[in-house]
């Protein structure tokens, strides 16, 4: 089994989510939260509000490894810095604590927890709640992506370990779960 | 008198400079240096050297005030996500330890230096040089993009306080100096 950090980088919501996840996929909810700073805050004073957010969260559930996502520059423009300030921050604490860190882009989560990479935030919302056994989608969809990270990190770092004529009966259920969920989204 | 430090934020190569700025604007350099982490180490690994690097200096130097520069989505698309995580593990430092923080552009630096917004990186090395009363510019250009910052943002702040009518000897002997610079750079 492996605890996992997920974190969805932001200023305004920076989403965590917690999960352990057993060699054969299955995912238990450990923690879910966002960090929320006010916008009219000075973007220093922010930052440590969400360095201070994650370091508890590090502290308290005390994950083997950290998922972050990869920030692209193409993205939009107007909050792509504090994404990537805060995703600095989020590295560096993950490093300091000798963490194993993964970086996953959106579409390589979204891949990996609907078997889609263009899914939308109601799909991966509703996956990740039908993964981890929760009556709903965690909200806001912040929350809900960190766990996708943490989740896809699981997945994708067990990948080589299980492969496709192996399927265990839950990695198989698992798969059908999946084939239905993008068809029904077609 | 203000100490600060500034911070040219990068990955391969951050800048730190401190210097103490008296009310008539003269500066001092305390320290200049460049922190630099190796390109093929994992990103985890090179932001938390980064961040151990600057949380040395600020706990050796002990500024007041740190000055860094405002990043923009729009500059170079390759190392801008660098550029930003590593202000962003800049500006939670320095918000940690209570101090004051200024965010300058380039462009305001250069100007508040060299007199000219769009100076090149050798006429802003051999005013921070003049400046400071060094025999040449700090090297690399990381190194004085630093001090230019720091001295910048100590200049900035004071700003207020000194009238354009009211300048001191030290403050004329300054203006006189910016514009022979500009003169010869045209």
């Amino acid at each position: 089994m492996i605890r996992v950090l997920g974190i969805d980088p932001g200023l305004t919501r920076c989403g965590v989510g917690v999960v352990d996840v057993r060699p054969d996929r299955r995912a238990i909810l450990v923690h879910v939260g966002v960090i929320r700073t006010p916008a009219d805050d000075p973007l220093e004073t922010r930052l440590l509000a969400v360095s201070r957010g994650l370091q508890s969260v590090l502290a308290e559930f005390e994950p083997e490894a950290v998922a972050v996502e990869r920030v692209f520059a193409q993205a939009n423009l107007r909050t792509v810095m504090g994404v990537a300030q805060v995703s600095g921050i989020a590295l560096a604490l993950a490093a300091e604590r000798g963490l194993a860190v993964g970086l996953h882009t959106p579409s390589e989560v979204k891949a990996a927890i609907t078997g889609y990479g263009a899914a939308g935030k109601a799909q991966v919302g509703a996956m990740v709640a039908r993964v981890l056994g929760l009556d709903e989608a965690p909200r806001p969809a912040d929350a809900a992506d960190a766990l996708a990270l943490a989740i896809c990190h699981a997945w994708r770092r067990s990948a080589g370990a299980a492969p496709e004529g192996e399927l265990t009966p839950a990695q198989r259920a698992w798969r059908d779960a999946e084939k239905s969920t993008k068809a029904r989204s077609l």
